[in-house]
C-alpha cells in the first residue's frame, strides 16, 4: 500500500466519523486539497459561498452528528465565521478546514494575496479561536494525525465546532497510518467521586415528588442523551414540555407531551401547573432570552434539577463533573417505577392541536394565527422542518410533529439566512441516512423549509444547490413584504423594514431547476389546500416551492402579536 | 433647539464627511438608532445581507472617500466581516456602526439572543480589533462625541475601516454639540526634522538621472496624492507605469502613460527599458504577489525611491515620518523642470491599445485574448468599471481608459463576490457625486461590472438593490461554466470547479426589475457588437445586463493562459 498523505488520513478519519459529504468553496490554497475528496469517497458539495458552506454544513451536522466544511485561507474562512459561530452557539459538531499558504510562503511573511498584505498569517486563526472548542495548525507530518485525532475528539465531545490549517505543501505530506485503525474514542466513563450520592439525591428527590414534571431541552441532542430522556418520559409517564431548541428531538405523539412550554405566554392554567410543581427534572438546559421565552420558562431552583453537559445543579447548588450521559444512564438504573408519582387521573393539559381545512373558510385570506396549524397536517414521520427567524420561527413551535420529525427553529443565534443553506445540508444527511437505512426505517422523508421573504433574501442563491443536488425539499416562501418580526418589535412603518420585491417564484428557474418544477402561489385558504394536497408538493423528489402571501403586520399569536398589537395601539389604531 | 443625541451627532458627523447614504441591515439591535437615518438626511441602503452591505459601503467609499455600513450584534457584524477585512487590505475608509445590546444587559452578562448564551458580549469587538484601525464603543454619553470623532479621524487618516458599538440604550442619550461645529481634522502638517534634507536627496537624484521612470501603484488613492502625482507625470513627461491597484487613477490618455507594468510578462524590450531606469520614482507602493505580478514589477533598490504613507525609501535605506502627501507637495515645489532630463526622441513603448470589432470575424465565438481591448471601446469618460477577481480582473488590465474612469481590480484580498454588491455602492456614490457637479463635470457616466458566472453566483442578490434604487449599472456577465481561473491554477477538470448551471439572464426579472429591462447574449463577436451598440446597454439608465459565452478553458494572455497551457501540455494536449 502506497503511504498515507495528510489529506488522506483527514477525509478518512472524517468518513470514519460519518461524514459522507463535504460542503465548502474552492480557492487556490484549498484546491489540492480538494483533489482527495471524492478519492475519499465523499461527495463533495460546491456552495455558492462560505456562509452559505459553513451554514449547509451545520444543517448536515445537526442531522448526522458531525459536518465538514472546507473553504480558503482569509477570503473564504472569514465568509464564514457568522455560520461557525452558530454552530458554536447552537452546540452543531461542524470541522471547519482550510486550505492556507505553503508554510514556505510564511514563514517568508510572504506579500501574498488573502493577507492584509502585512506579512502577518495569523490572524484569521486568532478568529477562530474565538469560535472553535479547538484548532489544529499543520505543520509536521509527525504531529498531524494526532492533531487531527485530537481536534475531532473535541469537536464530537463538545458537538462544537473545530478548526483545521492545512497549509497547501502539507497536503500531501506522508503520514503514520497506524492511528487509523483505532477509532476516534470519546474520553473514557471514569466513575465520578460524588456519583453515588447524586443519584441517591436524585432519585430520592423523585420519589419524594407530588408534582413531577419533565422540562426538555435542545441540548439533549449534543449531550446525546435523547434515547434516555425518551425512556423517562415514556416509563415516567410525567407530564412532559419542551423548549423551542427541544422541539422535535422526543417522540411528540406520546400522551403526557405537551409541547412547548411557553412561559408567561401559556395560560393560567399551564402556568400553574408548571410552577405548582415540586420537581422538575430539566435536561439540557439552554435559558437563553428566546428559548426561555425572555427567562420566563427556567424552572424554579428549589424544585429544579438540571442536567447539564458536565454538572447536575439542585437548583443553584452545582456539582461538577458528572456528565449527562453517565448520571442519565445511572439515573435509569436506578429508577424504582414503583415508588414514583403516578398521575392517576392524569391532569388536563393541553396538546399541540392541528386544525383541519374544514375549520377555515377558504375564500378567506391566509392568517398566521391559523397557518401553522393546518400546515402541519401536511408533515409525515422523519420530515425534518425548519422554520426561519421571523413569523415561520414562531409559528413552526405550534406545529403539532409525527414521530422522527426534525426541527430546526431560532433557538439563540437567530442569523436569518442560516435555514436555506441549512435546509440543503440537513437534506443530504437525511437523504444518506434513508440511503443507508439507518433512519427509523422510513424511506420517504423530506425537508420542508418554512421561510420569510427577508431571510430567503439573505442566501436564496442555495437553491440552485438544493437544485442541482437534487435534494427532496419543500420550501414555503411566507412573502409578507419585509421584515415582519422586524416591524412587530420596532419600526411598523419604518422603510428599513421593507425589502425589494423580488418574483420569487422565478427563483427554480432562474437557479436552473427544470421546467417542471412545481411553483404555486397561495393568498387564500382554499389555494394554500390545493397546493398542499397537490401530488407533486407532497411526494416531489426535488425542490418545489410555494409562495404563500400574508399580511404585512401579521405574527403570530403569543410575543410577536402581542409586540404588533402595542405598536399599533400606540398609533391609535 | 432640542439637544443633540448620540445617533444624531454619529450620523450628522458622517454626512459632514460626504456620506450621504447608509448601507445595512436592520435587527433588532439597531432598529431605533436606524430611526434617525433618514432624518439627518441620510439615504437608507438596505442590503439583502450584511456581507453585502459592507462590500457596497466599501466600493461607495472608494468613490466617495468615506462609507458606512450599520449591522446588529453578532449574527450581521459577523457576517461583514470578510468585507471589511478587505477594506482593511485595499485601503477602503469604511465607518462599521453595529447595534449591541443594552448597557444593562451586557453589564448583566444577560444569555440574550445572538450571544454565545454564556454572557461574555466582548468577542465580536475583539474580533473587529483585527479588521479596524480604530474602535470606539460608546458607554459615555460624555466621551460618546470625543470617540466618535477619534475614530472617524483615524479612519480619514489611514483609509482604513473602523468599529462602532452603540448600545440600544445610547443611542437617544443627550450629547453636547460643541464639537459639531468644528470639522473632523486630519493631524496637522508638522515640517519633519529630516525633510529639507529628504527633498534636496530626491531633487538630486532626480537632476541626475539619464532614464528616469515613474511607477503609481493603488495607495495614491488612499494617501490622498492623485493630483499632485498627476501633475509630476504630465510636467515631468516621463514614462509612467501604473499597477493593477493603481489602474485607472491617471489620465491613461497622456502619451507617456504605459498601462500595467506587468514585470515579467512583459515584452523583453519593455522589461529592458524598465530595468535599465535609473530612477524609479514609486508611489503609493502595494507590493501583494497579485498587485505586482508575483514581485516581478518591484523596482530594483538601488534605482527606486518609494513614497509610502509615512516613509520615503531610498531603495531599502528608509526615513521615517515624511507623509506622502507632504514630501509630494514640496517635491513639486522644488522641482526644476529645466534640470530634468527630457526624452529627445521620446522612447518607443507600448501604449494599451483598443481593438476595433472591423478586425475580428464577426462569425467567430467570443475569445479572453480580444475581448477586453474590444470592451475598452464600450467605455467613457468617467465610468467605473470593475473587473471581478477571475478572468475578468485579469482583462480589465488590457482595457484602454478614457479620463476620468475608475478601476476595481482584483488587488491583494481578492475575495469573490465583492464586485457584484461593490458596483452598487460605487454606483450609488457616482450617482451623488453626479448630482451634486462634483463628478469633474460628467453627467451621464456608467457602472460597469465585468464578472464570472462564479463569482455572480456568490452576492447575486445584491443586483435586487441596484434594481430597487434604480442605479445606471451595466453587468456583463461572464459564463464559462465555472472556476475558469481555478481551472487554470489546478484542477482543469476536477469537478469542484464546476458551478450550477443558472439561467443568469433571468435575474433581472426574478431580482424585480421591470419587464423592459435589457437582457443580451452574446456568443459570437457580432452578437457582443450588436449588445454594445444597443442603446439601452450604452445608454440605459438603469440595470441592464450582457450575458457573454466563452471556453471553460480560455483565458486573458498572460499568467493566466501560461498556467492552463502549461497544464493542457502536461496532459499530452
Ligand atoms: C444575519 C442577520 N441579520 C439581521 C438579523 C435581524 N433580523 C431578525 S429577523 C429579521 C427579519 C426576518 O424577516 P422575514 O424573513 O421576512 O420574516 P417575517 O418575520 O417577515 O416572516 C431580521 C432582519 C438577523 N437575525 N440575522
Ligand atoms: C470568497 C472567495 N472564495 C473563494 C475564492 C477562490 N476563487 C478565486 S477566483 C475563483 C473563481 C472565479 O470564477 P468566475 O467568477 O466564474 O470567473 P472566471 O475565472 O471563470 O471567469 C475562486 C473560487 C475567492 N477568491 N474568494
Amino acid at each position: 500500500m502506497p503511504p498515507l498523505k495528510v489529506a488522506e488520513y483527514l477525509f478518512r478519519r472524517l468518513r470514519q466519523l460519518g461524514v459522507d459529504s463535504v460542503h465548502g468553496v474552492p480557492g487556490d490554497f484549498n484546491l489540492t486539497l480538494l483533489d482527495y475528496v471524492e478519492p475519499a469517497g465523499l461527495r463533495w458539495v460546491g456552495n455558492a459561498n462560505e456562509l452559505n458552506a459553513a451554514y449547509a454544513a451545520d444543517g448536515y451536522a445537526r442531522i448526522k452528528g458531525i459536518g465538514a466544511v472546507v473553504t480558503t485561507f482569509g477570503v473564504g474562512e472569514l465568509s464564514a465565521v457568522n455560520a461557525i459561530a452558530g454552530a458554536y452557539t447552537e452546540r452543531a459538531p461542524v470541522v471547519h478546514i482550510v486550505g492556507t499558504p505553503s508554510r514556505e510562503l510564511q514563514a517568508g511573511r510572504k506579500l501574498i494575496h488573502h493577507t492584509f498584505n502585512d506579512g502577518e498569517f495569523g490572524r484569521f486563526a486568532q478568529i477562530h479561536a474565538q469560535l472553535t472548542v479547538a484548532q489544529a495548525s499543520l505543520r509536521d507530518p509527525r504531529t498531524s494525525p494526532e492533531q487531527i485525532d485530537e481536534v475531532l475528539r473535541q469537536c464530537l465531545l463538545h458537538s462544537r465546532p473545530v478548526y483545521i490549517e492545512v497549509p497547501v505543501d502539507m497536503v500531501d505530506r506522508y503520514v503514520a497510518d497506524d492511528r487509523l485503525a483505532v477509532a476516534i474514542s470519546q474520553p473514557a466513563v471514569v466513575p465520578a467521586q460524588t456519583q453515588d450520592e447524586v443519584v441517591a439525591r436524585i432519585v430520592e428527590r423523585i420519589n419524594s415528588a407530588t408534582q413531577p414534571i419533565i422540562l426538555v431541552d435542545g441540548e439533549i441532542r449534543p449531550l446525546g442523551i435523547v434515547d434516555e430522556v425518551q425512556k423517562l418520559v415514556n416509563t415516567t409517564n410525567w407530564p412532559t414540555w419542551t423548549t423551542v431548541f427541544g422541539k422535535g428531538l422526543l417522540d411528540e405523539t406520546k400522551p403526557n407531551f405537551h409541547g412547548i412550554y411557553r412561559g408567561t405566554y401559556e395560560t393560567a392554567e399551564v402556568q400553574g401547573f408548571f410552577n405548582a410543581a415540586d420537581l422538575v427534572l430539566c435536561f439540557g438546559p439552554h435559558f437563553s432570552s428566546t428559548n426561555s421565552y425572555f427567562y420566563t420558562t427556567i424552572p424554579k431552583p428549589d424544585s429544579a434539577i438540571f442536567f447539564t453537559d458536565t454538572e447536575v445543579k439542585f437548583g443553584t447548588d452545582i456539582v461538577r463533573d458528572i456528565p449527562a450521559k453517565l448520571i442519565t444512564h445511572l439515573l435509569l438504573q436506578n429508577l424504582d417505577l414503583s415508588r414514583i408519582h403516578q398521575y392517576n387521573p392524569y391532569p388536563s393539559l393541553p396538546h399541540d392541536q392541528l386544525l383541519s381545512f374544514s375549520e377555515v373558510d377558504g375564500s378567506q385570506p391566509i392568517t398566521q394565527d391559523k397557518l401553522w396549524r393546518l400546515l402541519a397536517n401536511f408533515l409525515r414521520p422523519g420530515d425534518i422542518v425548519l422554520g426561519e427567524t421571523g413569523t415561520a420561527g414562531y409559528g413552526v413551535r405550534e406545529m403539532a410533529l409525527p414521530p422522527h420529525t426534525r426541527v430546526f427553529a431560532p433557538v439563540t443565534w437567530l442569523s436569518i439566512g442560516y435555514m436555506l443553506p441549512g435546509a440543503q445540508g440537513a437534506a443530504l444527511a437525511q437523504e444518506e441516512l434513508i440511503a443507508s437505512s439507518k433512519y427509523h426505517g422510513i424511506t420517504d422523508a423530506r425537508t420542508i423549509l418554512l421561510i420569510g421573504d427577508g431571510s430567503f433574501q439573505m442566501t436564496a442563491q442555495e437553491l440552485a444547490t438544493i437544485i442541482s443536488h437534487k435534494l427532496n425539499v419543500v420550501v414555503f416562501l411566507i412573502n409578507n413584504d419585509g421584515y415582519t418580526i422586524e416591524r412587530c418589535i420596532h419600526g411598523r412603518k419604518q422603510r428599513y423594514n421593507d425589502v425589494p420585491r423580488w418574483r420569487y417564484l422565478q427563483a427554480p428557474s432562474f437557479f436552473g431547476a427544470s421546467d417542471d418544477t412545481f411553483t404555486g402561489t397561495a393568498r387564500t385558504w382554499r389555494e394554500l389546500e390545493d397546493a398542499l394536497s397537490n401530488e407533486a408538493v407532497s411526494n416531489g423528489k426535488e425542490l418545489r416551492m410555494v409562495e404563500v402571501f400574508m399580511d404585512r403586520e401579521d405574527a403570530p399569536t403569543g410575543p410577536l402579536s402581542m409586540l404588533i398589537e402595542k405598536q399599533q395601539a400606540s398609533d391609535g389604531l
